[in-house]
């Protein structure tokens, strides 16, 4: 339900690995970010039993790899760089409903967006990586990713029809090819440099 | 080093007791604001290596006892509240320095002297309410709360000289006095009803 509309190119890995402390900490700051995002959907659906309690342990797991994160750039007499804009995410939210009814469906099919991102390019750099520690690091975090993706939209079913969060995801699917077609490569995690997706997926 | 000017009047424990799932909610909002401001200080210095890491822990701290509360809450039939303005931490945060040099000092110490007023109710609370199963919930939160306040005060002293923590500590304390004196009771966690520190402490 998940896939994606382009796909990261193969470069995109090898440009990444040049700069590996760059992209650590833009990593741990988007674990940071997501981190916050689940908490603010706490305090805007405070009713909403199942959706705070999901978030809370949602925010809970990515502070565990924004300081796993850390630990591999300690390791590497690294830290954190300063928090940057992040146009990737903003792109997309730029896409969400203004009606309050469909604004808790946009947030979750979003992030669920940019967890399957994210988990495109764990696996990419935990398959391609020459540098083992850090493709340890992307494959130890695939299943959480993975399994985050599934929580957005398992949580947008719950609440939403099936065939609106279908046609939903579809639109929103393509507005985030147009975002991150439109980005620029950086060293960063949600960077662009993307190609047409194989007819294998 | 974190003694407070004002105590808590054996009264408001005793009208807190009456609205429990007000001060459940109040509370858990409490702990979601705490984690947010720890997430705050690693946006805003992440050079600074121990805090982050310091920081990312109690984040991940505040968000166990959010859903620690929202246990007891659920199993009462309840949930949380929406959230409020928070004129304490509010009213606290007006007092800080200006200057980029001094608002590290400054944001540790309030954060501190929060911990501190926590720590003072909910021994309250575990000492006092007739409701079990509320006076073991802030019976088991106690140690966790005196841990953050000591480590606040502890990283502000590893960064700023000995005396000038001591003095504005006690300016800081100060505020904290007038602010709480200036709130009306309400049920909510840093609700006013206070007087003045008795000599035993």
């Amino acid at each position: 339900m998940n896939r994606l509309e382009v796909d990261t190119s193969p470069r995109w890995v090898e440009r990444v690995a040049e700069r590996p402390l760059e992209l650590l900490s833009d990593h741990a700051h988007c674990e940071l970010r997501a981190a916050a995002s689940a908490q603010a959907l706490i305090v805007k659906y405070p009713e909403d039993v199942e959706l705070v309690l999901r978030m809370s342990a949602v925010a809970r797991e990515e502070l565990e790899h924004f300081e796993r994160v850390l630990g591999v750039l300690a390791k590497r007499g690294a830290g954190l760089l300063p928090a940057r804009a992040n146009p990737y995410a903003e792109g997309l939210l730029a896409a969400r409903a203004h009606k309050k009814e469909e604004l808790l469906l946009d947030r979750l099919l979003i992030a669920a967006l940019i967890e399957a991102r994210s988990l495109e390019r764990f696996v990419l750099l935990a398959e391609h990586l020459a540098d083992r520690e850090l493709a340890a690091l992307y494959r130890e975090l695939v299943p959480s990713e993975a399994g985050h993706q599934a929580l957005f939209v398992q949580l947008a079913r719950g609440r939403y029809p099936e065939a609106r969060v279908h046609a939903r995801l579809a639109e929103l699917r393509a507005v985030e090819a147009r975002v991150i077609q439109a980005l620029a490569f950086e060293v960063r995690m949600h960077s662009g440099d993307v190609q047409p997706a194989t007819s294998a997926r």
